[in-house]
């Protein structure tokens, strides 16, 4: 299983816990990040020990792109414009950070014979109003923000790719991916406003959002897994845990870990965050599941793990 | 219903049959188009009576796009790069013809404050191994070319602009479109190689490929209809006829109505024309049927009459 693997994103959230398990098993591991949301620090010891061949490229950037797919085996595609909401003010961010940097990704590939990637796709993509749990067959995916519509340009490319240039591709819907290294989302951005005034917390809506939260090292365990447990042409699988958390109940265990039980906890309404959020959300995982994947944190338990170490970051 | 209506690529095949519906019932059309495909021809009587107002523009180019959607309340984006078999050799033009220049008409809406889009997508997106017919909710649709992927990317980006900056819309997923003005397709490529060489006729693939065809007239009475018929915010409906035609079948009628009844029929084999090609398509219309819609031609009627009209067009 040592392969040369090209992490895009790697030095992001979700991509320096990948790297760290592709370097623990011994992959020959690159990683180009723009370092926009990424945190050099996240890696700098594998970039330190040599482990890993840190390269700053920005995926825009086609021909810089190019020379390093070289020897390439294995891509995964995690780079992205992480802030879902941002697409609500700007909105060519997820078209140039998520649709083109794929394209430039896969041409990448296509020019360098690269022949196997993993995407990093997302629950938005299922849109509005689908059945919970969701499974992958669910359609159609009408995604609602413009983060969900990158993510499904990216699938969509990644297909033509497999059926017009014989790519191999793995492609995962993630669930909310939360824990340690935390750059972004709903407990971040809790514990950022209670560390600037721990006597109340704004909560975006009514609370009663309610999704699937699974905990990142889950998740990139359950990358690996299902990569080496299919062989499909084109295998897409849901990653997510067994149940949902509430925002409400968020607020709560956020309030209860940070120390802040006299916060008031105020809502500012509506059934959602902002335009585009989607309210309630769960993936079905049974196709996961019976790769013989086990997910070791429930929502809630993955929610007080991740308030607990982002604690630790942000309030040192 | 009179209404002040712009028309992306309404100088192009399906474009100027719809720019033709909308004149006849007093809209104020503007056709936007690059004349990449379109043909200023097809509309020229509409523009010399001054019902159309005709804009060459790319819709590559945002700045000079903008300006145009003022005032404007309904947009038919049907401007596309139209050869799908392209893909395989220039992997940067639906992206830049389909996804880029379908972010530009959404932006340009938003600005404006243009509130409704018609678009036309394709059963592509469907991808292989789809049940035959296919309804609109089938998915996973992991599209295999990139006509299709641009296809699907539209659709996201509209899902994403009606869900955070609440357009509303139609999305109309086209079987095979075909008839008078066609300028690309099996019927049309089948004339002019008949009309070079009367004496053979060469197939790409076995020729068992088999879909449905859609009368273009057909076409552009159906999305008028559905668009009159439904008023969700977002509105996705299958446009196809009820059956399918071979592409050994075709051949038959182009040589039959050609009058080359004496050319070899040479098949280059393998199941599909080209990489990323679909070898059987149908789409499942009950939605359609259901709004009281009913399709003229069948498949073969469809392409019978295609063959003699285009035959016309090309042969003189």
């Amino acid at each position: 299983m040592f392969m040369r693997a090209l992490v895009t994103g790697g030095a992001g959230f979700i991509g320096s816990h990948l790297v760290d398990r592709l370097v623990s098993r011994g992959d020959e591991v690159l990683v180009v990040d723009n370092l926009s949301s990424g945190v050099l620090e996240f890696i700098q010891g594998h970039i330190d020990s040599g482990a890993v061949d840190f390269h700053q490229v920005d995926l825009k950037d086609l021909e810089s792109l190019k020379p390093l797919l070289n020897g390439v085996e294995m891509v995964y595609h995690l780079a992205a414009n992480p802030d879902i909401r941002l697409g609500t003010r700007i909105t060519d961010t997820d078209l140039k950070e998520g649709t083109i940097a794929t394209y430039n990704v896969l041409e990448s590939m296509r020019l360098a014979n690269v022949e196997k990637i993993a995407f990093a796709s997302s629950s938005v993509v299922y849109g509005e109003n689908a059945p919970m749990p969701t499974p992958e067959n669910h359609g159609p995916c009408l995604p609602i923000s413009l983060y969900g519509a990158s993510k499904q340009a990216g699938e969509g490319l990644i297909g033509s790719w497999v059926g017009t240039f014989g790519l191999q591709a793995w492609i995962f819907r993630f669930a909310n991916i939360i824990g340690e290294r935390g750059t972004h989302g709903v407990i971040f951005d809790f514990i950022h406003k209670l560390k600037a005034d721990p006597s109340r917390l704004e909560v975006l809506g009514n609370g009663l959002q309610e999704k699937s939260y699974m905990e990142v090292g889950d998740c990139v365990d359950a990358i690996l897994h299902v990569i080496d447990n299919t062989d499909e042409r084109i295998n897409l699988y849901n990653l997510g845990s067994n149940d949902t958390c509430s925002v409400r109940n968020i607020a709560a265990i956020v309030v209860r870990e940070t120390g802040c039980e006299g916060a008031s906890i105020e809502y500012t309404g509506g059934d959602r965050g902002w335009a585009g959020d989607i309210p309630k959300a769960m993936l079905a995982i049974n196709r996961l599941k019976e790769l013989g994947f086990k997910v070791n944190y429930d929502s809630e338990e993955a929610v007080a793990h991740t308030a607990r170490v982002l604690i630790q970051e942000i309030m040192g």
